[in-house]
């Protein structure tokens, strides 16, 4: 049998409780399919700088760099909110993680469960039967790492700035990712852009436009950001795929992912080139309830479940994941977050939603 | 009786029937009030290319210039959609319009009226009793203008480069408009910045914090504009005046906008220092339903009373249109595009809205 290395990094808040069910979900993976999963636990975020000095400790690193994938819980917390941005536990984290692996390639699926429609801010008329998102946002350019970036001058002569900088492979690499996840789906990609104003979205756009001809099954349409910003409040079904760059797309895959109510179901895949790649679910390390076991385990078990599909190649396996998840919710099982007091639900906690999860493997 | 100058921009789309009404409107204002408003109009986007070859004539300029007020309609269509993104309408008079006159503060309102709230995407919970925010945009910094911008290169080794660049006086001047609007208002100011990635928001947080000293009886809060994304569609109520910087405002503006459902319903205010201002409708120029007189004048007649009260200091006056159209719609006075088919509600056109709303000055 196969086997697979996984660097584990819980991190802080709920993470280690929902990550120990994501675990027991990889037992039962091992169980049922001819694969083993080496894991190795690692500090990361708050734990990281209350353990070792640092968000992203250099045996961390090195535990990673080993791996073949990453499964990353959640980070941060009021403890260290105070921290200079650089240091606190997220931007710590998860930006140097992003460069040093390549993960140029976030995918963020905004899907609301059928059974859930009930939890989202949007009218049932708009939302009826439900929608399915999936947000592609180039994740290693743009203006969270270009240069120049910084503050120069003294007192009110100060001026702060950021570069915003993408190249044609930069943006033919992650239009590829788009274009290739659009004919597993609804073979439609929508990009976006500020053409009408940036410079890197005239490149944007023309690069993204060029690299849609090799796919000729595939529909692609433009739209400016402000645009896009408002056409997923009014009909969020218009979209199948959205490609973006790296801050469109943080502000626009949060956006998706809060309109469909089930933030706390969420995961995610940030992809390096190859196979290896860092899974963890979009929502927060929900301080306010960690400890208590009663956080939803779902969006780091379908984290997990990515990890299997992208990094792994185990559909099979994946789609187990992603059915049973759906049959435990259409069972009624429900943590506190998603729990509607409706006929037929059974609040659960966090260890019972995951053991129901493996039950349905 | 005071005169005041007014530089008459109707545009493209429902522009001119939309304007037509808002002129009406002060025609009444001039009866009832001692006041004269001498109006001169000039061609700006698709009618300006048409009509003198570029979307912001030389002539409408010095129009603007001998004004004391610029009331815009609105511009665009697909007849211009071809051309580059420089030339075309929008881009090509707002750009030049905000930098030849220093309009740095854009005023936002996202106002669901209480007899509209059917038309909003989000569920009658969320939004119940109507919401209230007023975003405050940055309009001639940023990403939009600074320098260096371009695309460098030839071939697949071209690059895009755009700059997003604050100096303390920019972020100071907007962050007294937020903060001088929120004291009439709710009292409380959240400031949108993107402080854990970029350098520019890291000293726009820091300038912020500093002025709000000089307002202690008003409330600051700091939002990272991916949460704000979310925390819009959560819940809109919790915010007062939303500050941002030109970019953010952007997307944050329309998406606050989308989510009233009154998006043909939204005025807006640029104001440059002293009391020079443009007022535009927050609404497209809507070439689907141009000249048929069906168009929804609400927006550019509200936009008319923002320039009382900016440009011309005419609260009184100003308080009064607003009220004629709370009054309007509680009568059930309704445009096509916010017809419920409901009882009470009449269905009017264009010129008939107007009408009603001058009747109840
Ligand atoms: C923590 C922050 C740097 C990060 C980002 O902006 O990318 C986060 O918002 C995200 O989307 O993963
Ligand atoms: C047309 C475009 C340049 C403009 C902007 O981005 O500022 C528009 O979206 C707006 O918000 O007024």
């Amino acid at each position: 049998g196969k086997v697979f290395k996984v660097a584990v990094l819980p991190g802080d808040g709920i993470g280690p409780e929902v990550m120990a069910e994501a675990l027991r979900v990889l037992d039962a993976v091992e169980q049922k399919y001819d694969v083993k999963f080496e894991r190795t636990p690692a500090n990361v975020g708050g734990a990281g700088i209350d353990n070792e000095g640092k968000a992203l400790p250099d045996t961390t690193v090195a535990i990673c760099k080993a791996a073949d994938a990453i499964l990353f819980g959640s980070v941060g917390g009021p403890k260290w909110e105070s921290l200079p941005p650089d240091e606190q536990p997220e931007r710590g984290a998860l930006l140097p993680l992003r460069k040093i692996f390549g993960l140029y390639a976030n995918l963020r699926p905004a899907i609301i469960f059928p059974s859930l429609t009930g939890a989202s801010s949007l009218k049932e008329e708009v939302i009826a039967g439900g929608f399915n998102v999936l947000v592609i946002r180039e994740l290693t350019g743009g203006i969270y790492f270009a240069q120049p970036k910084g503050i120069d001058g003294a007192g009110r002569d100060r001026v702060g700035y950021d570069t915003m900088r993408y190249s044609v492979p930069e943006i033919e690499r992650i239009t590829h990712v788009a274009f290739q996840a659009a004919r597993k789906r609804g073979k439609r990609v929508c990009s976006i852009d500020k053409a009408n104003v940036l410079s890197s979205s005239v490149l944007w756009r023309e690069v993204v436009t060029g690299i849609a001809k090799e796919y000729p099954d595939v529909e692609l349409s433009h739209m400016y950001v402000d645009n896009a910003a408002m056409q997923l409040v009014r009909w969020p079904k218009q979209f199948d795929v959205i490609l973006c760059e790296n801050m469109f797309g943080d502000i626009l895959s949060d956006e998706a992912a809060m309109l469909t109510g089930s933030l706390g179901m969420l995961p995610s895949a940030s992809l390096a080139e190859g196979s290896f790649g860092m899974y963890e679910p979009s929502g927060g390390s929900a301080p306010d309830i960690a400890g208590q076991g009663i956080a939803n385990p779902i969006a780091q078990i379908l984290s997990a479940g990515m990890m299997l599909r992208y990094s792994f190649g185990m559909v099979e396996a994946a789609d187990a994941i992603d059915n049973a998840v759906a049959k435990v919710l259409d069972q009624g099982y429900r943590t506190r977050d998603i729990y509607q007091e409706k006929a037929g639900e059974k609040l659960v906690n966090t260890r019972e939603m995951g053991a129901a999860i493996v039950g349905n493997l």
